[in-house]
Parts: C-alpha cells; sequence; structure tokens
C-alpha cells in the first residue's frame, strides 16, 4: 500500500482512504478496538474468506495501523496488535456509530458509548480541542495548509463560498487517486 | 441499496459503511460538501469514469445523502444536493481528516480547518456533547444498546474486558455483512 509516492496527494481524506478506504479494513480496525488479535477471531466475526482476510490484514500492517507479534513459535502463529496508528482511527469510527445511529437505526440501537464509571450514554461530537465548539459548517471553513497547491487553495475558497460557481472548474484535488483507484478495482 | 433487510445488521459502523463503505462514495460525499453538484464537476474533481460515478451517484441517493434537484429541462439534467443525512456525515470526514493529517501529512498539511472569523486553525477531536470529554478508550467503552443481541452483548463485555480471550468466540456481529459485500465484490 506505501508503494507508490503520495507525495501529489493533497486532501488529508482521500490519504486516509487510501489505507483504510476499504469495507473490510475498517471492520477490521473496528474489530482490533474490539480486542480482538488473531486471524481466526477476525475470520469469524468478519466470516470472511481467508485469502481476503489475509490481503486486508497485509494491507493494515504495510499502513502501518497494525503490527504482527508471534505468539506462538509451533506452529507458527502470528497476532495482529494496534499500533498508535491504529488506535487514532477510533475518533473516526466514533462519528460513523454516531451517524450510524442517527440514521440507520430503525430498528433501535444496538451499540452505544457510555461512560465507563457512570454507565451514562455518551453523544459523540466532533469539536475543535482547544475551544470545545463543534466544528459547524457555519462557523468553520476548510483552508489551504502549508502544502496546499494552487488546485487546493482553488477548491477551499470554492467551497467556503468565496468563488462564482460559474466561475470555477473543479480539477483532481488529487492526481494519483483516480489511477490508484482504478488499479485497486482490477487487481484488488 | 436498500433493498436488503438490514433488521439483523447490529453494529452501527457496518450499517454505515453499507452505505458509503466505498471509496469513491466518501469523496463524493466530500466534494458535495465543498459546494460541488454537478455530475460534470464530480467528474472532473474525482477523474472518475462516468458509468462508476453514475452508479455511486445513484447509491448515495438511494441511501439518502444526496437527492436530484432538476436544474435544466432541455436538456434534462439533474444535480445532486446533500441532503440532512448527508450534510451529518461531516464529522465524520473532519475525524478522516484529522487522522490523515496527524498520520500522513509527511510533506506538510494541505487542507486544516479553521474558525470563519478568527482563520485559527481548528484541531478536531471527538467529545461527548453533553460533558464536553473527549470519548478515550480510558473513560468510555461501548455497551449494547437496547436492540443488540446476545452476540453483540458478548460482544461488548469483551472489548470491556469482562471476558477472558481463552474463553471468547467471536461470532459475525453482522450477519448479512460478508454476504452483501462478497455480492457487491463480484458485482461491483
Amino acid at each position: 500500500m506505501q508503494r507508490t509516492n503520495f507525495g501529489d496527494m493533497q486532501c488529508p481524506i482521500a490519504r486516509s482512504l487510501e489505507r483504510v478506504g476499504e469495507w473490510w479494513s475498517i471492520l477490521i480496525v473496528r474489530d482490533a478496538l474490539h480486542g480482538l488479535t488473531r486471524f481466526d477471531q477476525f475470520q469469524k466475526s468478519l466470516d470472511i474468506a481467508p485469502n481476503i482476510l489475509t490481503r486486508r490484514l497485509n494491507g493494515l500492517v504495510e499502513a502501518g495501523l497494525l503490527e504482527r507479534r508471534r505468539y506462538s513459535e509451533h506452529p507458527p502463529r502470528d497476532e495482529y496488535i494496534l499500533t498508535e496508528r491504529g488506535r487514532d482511527f477510533r475518533p473516526v469510527l466514533l462519528a460513523l456509530l454516531a451517524w450510524g445511529n442517527k440514521h440507520y437505526a430503525t430498528e433501535g440501537q444496538s451499540v452505544l458509548v457510555a461512560d465507563k464509571k457512570t454507565r451514562k450514554i455518551a453523544d459523540p461530537i466532533v469539536v475543535d480541542r482547544a475551544s470545545g465548539r463543534p466544528l459547524s459548517a457555519d462557523e468553520f471553513r476548510y483552508v489551504p495548509g502549508p502544502a496546499a497547491n494552487e488546485r487546493t487553495r482553488l477548491r477551499m475558497a470554492f467551497a467556503a463560498g468565496e468563488i462564482d460557481p460559474d466561475q470555477y472548474e473543479p480539477g483532481p484535488v488529487d492526481d494519483k487517486t483516480a489511477k490508484r483507484a482504478r488499479r485497486r478495482r482490477r487487481h484488488g
């Protein structure tokens, strides 16, 4: 997964998806955050074909979310432990959980997050760390960072309403996104 | 996308991914949140094959994240507008942005989020709405909701360290996850 040069991939969301933008990979990280570590545990949990599970676990190791740890020498067996980068993915899953519970839990919510001590149910929202303010679209905007190229700057200006839609010609934010994704679709 | 019965899909993360768990779909929502609405804009932004874009847009309309709006009668042309459900996906993208910026921006950050007025850069984190406390793994845990089945209850107990790993046999949290995903892999 990290064979290619990501230098001209501008969008941090696309960069993230490049590593985990796949249904199985995200559910593997979910399961790892639940405490699963072993191949057969993931396989039973996800009901996934072994060759696909092997490929996804390898991808997550290459992307630095999981690392292998030998737990048996005879026979040789590895387990998969979350790295700091993998544990840091938890907020993404909490945001997905909140969104799924709000919009797709017609039969009732099955999984919630609660304070360990008080058991009070939490309502996950995304805020700015320093001010604690929710990152609403009204009050916060995307801005180009120090490594932004011209296309990204234009996109951020457009997103903030600073460019007339008729004047804006969106170019690909990420040059290599499409090619890589197409390659993956073919060779997946 | 909503043809099947999601009744025995327990995990809200899997439920969410069922609707948007695909690289292109998430980038389309990202672009829609940037203000893109028209087929040719998405196509140029994503450098995506028209048939795949059509399929993903249809999927997002079926899943209720986008809705079509006719903007020209001759020739007939629709644009794609985010629904409330689609706009509510923003926190997931903010969490992905923060994670990507932290872990995969070796050449510098290209996109950031900032206060519209002060331009102060925000640091997106996920907290509990009522208390404002970060949802750290130390202080918060997953708990079964009212619609949880027995397997989900066991999984949440295991995730909280209440079941000895040697005693825990993970069953699939979501019965239909694997079958649907396999079907999708075949039929794209």
